[in-house]
């Protein structure tokens, strides 16, 4: 069975300076030889100009309108955490932090590290406010604790994600209260129901043993749950529905496993694969070249290039980029009688250390595709290719109908 | 006068194979000059990735975008096959079958060869049925037979092509039932009458004086008739409406004389353009540069290459194109001093055999067209010219614009 493997480079593509990029500098002989026998070119994740943020532009690649499908960043990170939403629930993003006595943000983090046994507390004192809010509002709460401060606060009921945040995005003032940003009853409700979380978690949180040690020791505190980025769970077509594709995810990092999961991919994870750029590779690319017999598609996930790249750590990007060359390396072989796609979700420019929006090169191998001049893989270099420039949304029509998988419009 | 000559290879567009396709292998001076001198670029015949049928692809390349105009082959098949549709009209693609006893279909084409008095002598049938249904329904039929055993059925008045086939589309099973698709009462009431031509087929047939012959001779009866791909005749705004342009079309496929009808361009034929891989194309391009005195754009429709392709055939389907070639050399002069547009409706890989998504070359030569580098036609070296990688509904507006006959838009 002929399969594709998908290699995304998260935050990959990059401005030129001083005559060269990290995917130009990067000395990786397998993709490069894999641009030599392909198509090479330049791809807009969203359209462009448009500065795509991960979740919108994997969507886009996947083959689902972000214009249409994205509704929030909370419902992708949710789904990525683990939990199962349904169509309709909210979800938001949330951050333990410090609060002074008058409500002040001194620490949006808490201190950052929250210890596995800190996290569990913080749930259960979760679950017996979700059991309050139920009874009072008939509405269903789920708080799932993910990296370090971070959480997800999922909401089921009668509720809508058109509410403001509380998080004020800064320390040194104070949590804000959540209002309803339409006419909706349902808003109104979900508002409410956020402040009275918000209210209860500030009292209840006195109780924690883990406040206890903390303030022995002068810790900050965790005394406060700062909430954003509400988003509902959309009702999605999956990528075999529309598309006929059986297709897995290699993927370390929430959003990009949620985002996966939502177009009903299965998602799996890698021994190295966590998200950093530090990741090791070869559990991960062992495991997607495995994958490749049993899916159509096996999308392989890659976030070092964007950490590296909001660090403004050049060599760090060019590293990950060499790594994950590296361990493609014993599977040579394989991957040319398959077809590979190397791409970028958006660029994020070392000297911008933030996602912009210029088109990020694009490669697609396969036995039968056409071979044009392009010997590297890179921005400098893919822009002349056969490939020319492409959307983000055309990539997975594409690779159906090279996996002879798409139905035919019209006779 | 300036005028365009589009020459359209049906399922020209390939897939490389050992380093070639059969437009790159193809000896065809005339158009690799024209190449040299003009414009080369890729096209998506609808969109990246989408695998188009040749309706569907005509349409868009004609202009019209195939999402709000294809309704359905069976409209198109029967304005190829001369039928005088109108708007609303509802029409179906048919097959004369046999049938057994007990109604199973044991023959989808009823021996496949129909000859002209047995197809003149179905059509007699038909308008007796037609007459009764029309008492009954208030729906009037037009049955008319095409190539061997096809045929179109069309159904005016208060109709819907929201209905199922009759074609079980395999032998061994019975004709089905027609049944609406959707609530409307003219999906119920068309459902009706072809379920009764059906039954008054099954039981008049056995007075055609073909099937005495044939049943004398052990041969497959006309004793059934089947129904599929129901599409209305939608409203459509011709070329000349929408795009001031005089077009003819020179073809001999009636699924395309269909389009071309239906966007109001003239249909002429040509002695030796049936519509195989053994056309000859003498008399057609002859008809055709005459025609270019009189039509602002003359489309040239080469059926060759796509029935090549579909039989695996890269020697034929390279045949095609160099007799085609050939064909044009008595006109390079006047095609110098004209605008000509060579290309594909959509790929159909020799390989695969059936019609994929990749974008095919397209060529514009015009005496003011900008000359880029590539010097012939194919998918190996288009992709480098100045045309980039355009759409299939872009065509039209390019020479609209070329011929001086656009509307500006805005001042």
């Amino acid at each position: 069975m002929t399969s594709v493997l998908w290699i995304l480079f998260d935050g990959g593509g990059d401005r030129p300076r001083e005559g060269t990029t990290p995917f130009f500098a990067a000395l990786k002989p397998v993709i490069d030889s894999l641009a030599s026998y392909g198509s090479c070119g330049m791809m807009d994740p969203i359209a462009p100009g448009i500065r795509p943020g991960s979740d919108t532009a994997h969507l886009a690649l996947f083959g689902y309108d972000p214009y249409k499908y994205y509704t929030g960043r909370g419902a992708f990170e949710a789904l990525g955490a683990g939990v199962d939403l349904k169509p309709g629930d909210v979800a938001f993003r949330t951050n333990l932090a410090t609060v002074d006595e008058r409500g002040i943000v001194v620490d949006r983090r808490a201190g950052r590290y929250i210890s596995p046994e800190e996290a569990q507390e913080v749930e259960g004192l979760m679950a017996k406010i979700g059991e309050e809010i139920e009874r009072k509002y008939g509405v269903s709460i789920l708080y799932k604790s993910t990296v370090e401060h971070r959480g997800v606060l999922v909401l089921r009921g009668a509720v809508s994600h058109r509410v403001s945040d509380t998080d004020p995005h800064k320390v040194g003032e104070a949590i804000k209260p959540s209002a309803p940003l339409d006419g909706d009853e349902r808003a109104k409700v979900t508002a409410e129901v956020i402040n009275e979380i918000t209210a209860r978690f500030r009292s209840l949180s006195k109780e924690l043993e883990a406040n206890k040690r903390r303030g022995s020791k002068g810790e900050p505190l965790i005394n406060a749950i700062l909430v954003r980025g509400g988003g509902y769970m959309p009702s999605i077509e999956s990528i075999h529905d529309k598309y006929k594709i059986r297709a897995a995810a290699v993927a370390g990092v929430a959003l990009i496993r949620g985002v996966a999961k939502a177009v009903g991919m299965d998602v799996y994870t890698a021994e190295g694969l966590v998200g950093t750029k530090f990741d090791k590779f070869d559990e991960a690319v062992k495991l997607a070249v495995q994958l490749m017999k049993r899916y159509d598609l096996v999308f392989l996930h890659v976030k070092g290039t964007d950490s590296a790249s909001h660090d403004g750590d050049f060599r760090g990007k060019v590293d990950v980029v060499e790594r994950l060359d590296a361990a493609l390396r014993p599977y040579e072989a394989v991957l040319r009688e398959n077809y590979v796609v190397v791409t970028s979700d958006h660029a994020t420019p070392v000297s911008v250390r933030e996602h912009t929006g210029e088109p990020v090169p694009v490669l697609l191998y396969g036995p039968d595709v056409i071979r044009d001049d392009v010997t590297k893989f890179s921005e400098l270099t893919c822009w002349r290719g056969a490939l020319g420039r492409i959307k983000g949304i055309d990539i997975t029509p594409i690779l159906a109908s090279y996996l002879g998988l798409s139905e035919k419009f019209g006779e």
